[in-house]
């Protein structure tokens, strides 16, 4: 899962001497945050070390990531004039540093590993530009969405080309698969979903050229399965609905990625290994599951239960 | 709806002359801030003035309204000995001018509406005491259940004590039904629920002795289930899942109370209607539907919107 580097010394120690985009700006440094995980826990991929404002950045939005709240927009996006002064530009002019590391990721990383690259949900990544920061309701891009849905759908289209080519280019540059995270969309009703969202998603989906998972949080099953029409290899699922209940509403030709909640990890290990035994329980033995925190991991967590956590995981699937 | 005041003129201008806290804490201010929305938009029933907040007061916690943010609790719970600091009284003690609200607005309501009372979920009014302040994740909640689920259970357990005497004496008072605002359970996965919260919110709503509506946000088909098993003659459901689906949940012995999203209110009024009708035809005609906002009363929401709401739902019980 990603932000898996947060709860690492490793990680830390170059974070007190590099900023955040210095990090993702350099392709060495973030070739290293991105491997050090799967150096620790021996997991079978590798995610790549981004933040899903990468490329509005490379679209001439200034962007802080600021402790404790998330990223915060200079100037939000509020009307057709504002999105205009977005720049849709092809990834290599941008994103060099990072199709760089991916391509140092993807030769130093073992070839039976996967390397996944990112990219933020246009939903969420817009939700952001509108609110000017994360927001637990995001009215203020409903109320756009519903009084000027014009802006709302060229904000969306602006969005979708430029993401576009950033995950045609990474996975280009050597990724094995990309994944999508729309985190807020569960804050929308299907009908908005499908009116609003659904089309751009679909088309950066479609765009990799390599196989997708495509994840929310907060997505009621009627949410889920409108995501899953809108793309997607994988569905990626939180921890609220049971697995057993996503496998079915995504479907026997989708895989499911998911879906411990990352905050069980703070527990004693005994309910770790029964959250994460009921979890590849409920995924039955069969195929197309991929093992995974419902969301991103808490800097708060224990390396150690996590390394634990990956063995339990290959324990079972030895064993099936 | 909760909150229907916020959006109101002669609400704000109370509240420019009176603290939030004050107006709940003097019967007479309180009874004509819960009997405003009535008199404006003409609905079936009032809901008490309060703050979910309220019954912790009485229990001895400071907490401030902080404007943009919610409750802010000076001290948070997060030992045993935090929660043996909190005292459990008889309603009567702490909560009398709340208790002389009800009888004011209860003698002054026209015999055909309904007054509504109200209580917050003891998880969310526990996740508020131990993270000190809204939160989106609720790590720290959950944290705690984990590490000292003994905790946890004996802050659950005063909680629920306080909260039962106090929904008891509200019905005592004249409220004719009680409404659990559990609004954040959603964080939750079912075994979670069913293990940390769901006995306690089934005992509030079992002390009421009144009609009960027990609702959360973000809940998935699996937690509404679970909502349902714990308690209450209604369940009330956000704009996340269909109408007829939480029907369907719930079964046909339950009512249900919802479920347009309160940012639609934000809209041109050809999206309302459409919204609004869409609830109303999922609900198909069958009694047992409560029609109302998926959460509260935006307070940018143009108070005249919520009054053609109000006739368009009548118009169509009428043609019923």
């Amino acid at each position: 899962m990603r932000q898996a580097g947060r709860s690492l010394p490793e990680y830390r120690a170059l974070r007190e001497r590099h900023g955040f985009f210095e990090i993702a700006g350099t392709p060495e440094l973030c070739a290293e945050v991105t491997l050090q995980p799967v150096r620790r826990h021996g997991v079978d991929a590798a995610i790549l070390f981004a933040d899903i404002m990468s490329p509005v950045l490379g679209m001439g939005v200034d962007v802080e990531l600021v402790e404790g709240v998330g990223p915060v927009v200079e100037k939000r996006i509020d009307s057709a004039a504002s999105v205009e002064r977005l720049r849709v530009a092809e990834a290599e002019e941008w994103a060099a540093p990072i199709l760089e590391a991916v391509r140092l990721v993807r030769a130093e990383l073992e070839p039976e590993r996967a390397l996944i690259g990112f990219c933020g949900g246009p939903f969420t990544v817009a939700g952001y530009l509108v609110e000017g920061r994360p927001s637990r309701s995001f009215v203020r891009t409903k109320a756009l969405m519903y009084r000027e849905p014009a802006v709302w759908h060229s904000l969306m289209e602006r969005l979708t080309e430029q993401f576009a080519h950033y995950v045609a280019a990474t996975a280009e540059a050597g990724a094995d698969a990309i994944q999508l995270f729309d985190s807020w969309v569960g804050v929308l009703s299907v009908e908005d979903y499908e009116e609003f969202v659904a089309p751009y998603s679909g088309r950066v989906l479609e765009s990799a050229g390599v196989p997708t998972v495509h994840f929310g949080t907060g997505a009621s099953a009627q949410l889920l399965a409108a995501m899953a029409r809108a793309g997607g290899s994988a569905l990626g699922v939180d921890w609220r609905i049971p697995l057993d209940a996503a496998r079915e509403i995504v479907g026997e030709d989708r895989a499911v990625q998911g879906n411990l909640d990352p905050a069980v990890l703070l527990g004693p290990w005994k309910r770790v290994q029964a959250a994460a035994r009921d979890v590849l329980s409920r995924a039955g033995g069969r195929p197309g599951h991929v093992f995974n925190l419902g969301h991103g991991v808490l800097p708060q967590t224990d390396p150690d239960v996590l390394t634990r956590l990956t063995e339990l995981v290959y324990g079972y699937r030895h064993a099936a």
